[in-house]
């Protein structure tokens, strides 16, 4: 990472795209509002407006910029993934009963269920007519591709999630619906306007889809080695809520019998007793999960890194790279 | 209506359509299979083998045959068209907290609102991926925009629904968003693969559209009239449930101070009493709202029979034109 400059590189995209991503929050705003339907605009302004880093829009104007794309259609497909992306927080906040979204109340405290639901719908169809719009049907299928393996990895995660048969293989599927999907999808439409060659298609897909897994898989690491104070969240939630992630997959697969006894009582039972998340951090420290699961993540940034490199150069190449670097540098 | 043949219009057009329609089964069966998520099919097989009347899908394969349609894509559409309608159900269940569905309980409660939420998306998107199959970009702009006008009416229903302000207009941009737009999106899409004219597309689109509006009128004036051994509800589950519906709306907008009074009381703040129905219904009598409403239904069936009668003669027209009588038949 090029040390002169402080800025992180997520930084770096939003200054090197300020003027874009003005455009793309405007289009947003307008095409969320409803003549008909105040409680819309509502919902999704408190989603909208929450200060998220905009990350996945950043990543279609980037790619796109970054083959020399000279049109407008990039400003409807980032405004399409940001909705995307908005839609399935919406739709998670049902599911999950979560309390707390970026720091703030979620929507189906404030306002209920259906509303999380209804509006999370309007999005998903306002998303639907904006790459529509953009006339390619190719934008299209693999936008629809990606929806598709975003809802069947949140379905595999509610079914898999506690399930001590969930291996390393269902685990990415799911990392892939819940982050990597829309993170691919983001750059190749990108890429795919922009008219490149199937080569840079493909890297750039290839790119999306690993810095969506090392996020992800840092993500979950996170929660057992990570600063609360950082990350927002308690160390060990993922395991009081149950949820196979890659450390106690990893651990699991080496279980002595007693081991394994621990964890269908605690995951799969969920009968969970004072002290048990110090013994599961035991668990993962014996069979070196936590620096295995770090390992996984560093190669997926390297391989990230690698698809960029493959891309004509620009300053945005360099940020792009520097942006998957970024992503596991938080790991210890 | 042919008194010859006793068959239901409905009837009919299953017979006529037999053969399109198993393979559009075969296909939904196809393709809401998911390698990963076994949750997907058994949440779906439960609603898609309930035993609906597959409308919308029949009213998409008669459009597209009535036009002299004789490719596949008309398949491709019709199971899209019911798979969004499924999606739109889980997604009402959710809503509705309802209880029974088709006479079954309702996904919701057999399973939770966490698979009636991600199950319901992933029909969408799978529904999504079949119609851009289909490589034609103007259904897919049909169909986005019916189901913004979906989303939009429900989130509209959900605010506007015991809000006394709500005038025939609001109404009416409920049922289309709720009956409507998918049923004129399913007669359109026929017409535009098919390749016909303008004018026929727009007479499809109008057929669709208002026999969507008579058949969402007709229930909800049997709600207030209908026998409940035949409609399965119990007279006034509406007013119960404090939904403005058109026989309510029309005695609102006629009503005296002390008359207002009452529907403040019984709708907008849901303070009901023993008596309150048989009221409401003495007012709706009062004003004759039920025997307006009922014209209004009669009207749009009429309105999709002129629409039907502009298409080239075809045994299905006589059959959909025979189907916008019979929706309505049923009303006293």
């Amino acid at each position: 990472m090029d040390q002169v400059n402080s800025q992180k590189p997520h930084e770096q995209l939003a200054e090197q795209l300020d003027q874009e991503m003005t455009a793309v929050n405007a289009l947003i705003r307008d095409r969320m509002a409803s003549k008909h339907a105040p409680r819309i605009p509502e919902v999704t302004a408190h989603l909208v407006e929450a200060g998220g880093k905009r990350l996945r829009p950043m990543l279609t104007l980037a790619a796109a910029k970054l083959c020399g794309y000279a049109g407008d259609d990039h400003l409807k497909l980032a405004a399409t993934v940001e909705f995307i992306h908005t839609a399935t927080l919406l739709h998670d906040d049902v599911v999950d009963e979560s309390g707390q979204r970026r720091g703030r109340p979620t929507a189906n405290l404030l306002w209920d269920n259906k509303s999380s639901v209804l509006v999370g719908d309007y999005l998903f169809s306002r998303s639907f007519q904006l790459m529509v719009e953009t006339g390619s049907l190719r934008v299209l299928d693999i936008l629809a591709n990606a929806s598709a393996t975003i809802a069947e990895g949140e379905v595999l995660q509610m079914t898999a999630a506690s399930d001590l048969r969930t291996d390393e293989a269902v685990y990415l599927q799911v990392v892939r619906g819940k982050t990597a999907a829309l993170f691919s999808a983001a750059t190749e439409v990108g890429g795919v306007i922009a008219g490149v060659s199937e080569d840079a298609v493909q890297a750039l897909f290839d790119y999306g889809d690993a810095l969506g897994i090392a996020f992800q898989i840092a993500d979950d690491l996170l929660d057992y080695q990570g600063d609360s104070k950082v990350t927002g969240k308690n160390v060990g939630d993922d395991f009081r809520e149950r949820k196979l992630t890659l450390p106690v997959i990893k651990a699991v697969a080496q279980a002595t019998d007693a081991e394994r006894a621990f964890w269908v009582r605690t995951i799969e039972k969920g009968r969970q007793e004072d002290g048990d998340l110090e013994q599961a951090l035991g668990l993962m420290a014996k069979y070196g999960t936590l620096d295995a699961t770090r390992q996984d993540a560093l190669a997926w940034a390297a391989k990230a890194q690698t698809a960029m490199a493959k891309l004509p150069e620009h300053p945005l190449r360099q940020i792009l790279s520097d942006l998957a670097e970024y992503v596991v540098a938080r790991l210890k």
